[in-house]
């Protein structure tokens, strides 16, 4: 059986708004995938792998250290790399579609990784660089991870 | 809710019989455990994937290389880290209590890793160094596994 | 004894001009820095090897595969990781300064970890990122080199 | 021109006594070795470290961390992996020969890394796995490195 599986990254500083719409983000991307991957821990990493579980998708943390304790309540598979930053390759090359929400320097090494990859990646209001896929809103972003979803598995 | 991991390890190369253990241990290991991880590619590490899997088990295969195609038709999800030999930690790491098959250099490598840790690993008719379980029927490996998940999470 | 060390990124492929430029850049860091570290492969890395070591220069490769062979023939020292593209953070990340030459993607995931570590990178004709030095010339480049590993050492 | 890169490994705990045999080890190698190689903290590593700078060779540190300031003294360049244990790979893979002095798991997978690179690895008084190569003095061991450097380059 096929599995899609579907990547979130970003900054993990947040606004209690940017933290709602991270939670609906996880919800609806359920919708269009089977797992989620993301470094699994606070902020906006959380809400997303909040809302995603809570909607039934599976969750799985790659964590930047060893102690699987750092991961957040929302992660059913912790992979503790202890590899810090080297990590950052693991989280994108997991999956087929990569969502990036806002976040600094840490982010764009990850969004840099898919474009070497060929890996296509969606910036929701995040990096703007040459060959990111941009989208403004939850609904938008959806449905591209969607239709990219479907276009890898043809 | 909490999620039982085990970790298999071992090289590839192996007579039918082994194999045929490795199935069995692989159908055995789901009465106690949830999640399987190993390196995900082919010989006993095929057949303990292919038996977790058909007794309900989720399989993780840890890749040495980048292209998911390498992994066998048994593994659910496919991490390709494209670390080579650098994903052994990875492998024993993800995992609360380790089962080391027959194997060469490689094994020895990541048997080492879990004494480091400190997870503990059982030798099914593996490497006989000081430190590890020693297990030698698929019944005697499943039993010591169960009472160390047990521990574990007590 | 305190030795400098400086960091050059960028792509492989490039014309005859660019790698004059290169070979011109790695002659006169040897007048500012002890030591340069590259990815110590083919192209532009090349070029900027044979112009450091020319000069006087020790140079270290840190590779992405296993085979020390890859390595062009002005690397010193070869570090042969087999850990592919995560390989990038080791190269940034042993130095205090780093020198960005045109690149694609790669390039910017290097830069990317640059920022995430701190550590200052002069953009010589690359990517034009938040956060990075920019320079023009092969004078500007060094110029700018030494002042920030004076800055470093002080 | 060629460079003989020889590695230490071992852990790093040791008594005076010890320290002062790692000390001439490190003194002696540097009639048969241009390079030292090793993870380049504390104890019996900064002994080693010591004594080859001492005569005359130049120092590498794989650190498993990110800072710098990890190193001791007699390190000339330092590589500051943050990749935790699996910056062991690096060490053992930099070095056309290794040395291992006594040491607990870490120090075991150092050894089955050799062994499934086909490193020749001499153990002095250290782990006695089938396939290293035994030395009991000082002497026994730089004159097994030079032979093995020299059938290396042959």
């Amino acid at each position: 059986m096929y599995k899609k599986v579907v990547s979130v990254i970003g900054g993990r500083n947040c606004t209690v708004e940017v933290e709602q719409l991270a939670k609906e983000l996880g919800k609806k991307l359920t919708k269009v995938a089977d797992i989620l991957v993301s470094e699994g821990l606070s902020g906006k990493m959380k809400a997303v792998c909040q809302g995603f579980k809570a909607s039934g998708g599976l969750t799985i943390g790659i964590l930047p250290g060893y102690d699987k304790n750092d991961a957040n309540d929302y992660v059913d598979i912790i992979i503790p790399t202890g590899m810090g930053l080297a990590r950052n390759l693991l989280v994108v090359k997991s999956a087929e579609v990569v969502v990036a929400l806002p976040g600094e320097a840490g982010t764009l090494s990850e969004i840099a990784y898919c474009l070497q990859f060929g890996i296509p990646v969606i910036s929701f209001n995040s990096w703007d660089i040459k060959g990111v896929i941009k989208a403004a809103t939850v609904e938008e972003t959806v449905n591209k991870v969607n239709e990219l979803l479907k276009e890898n598995k043809a």
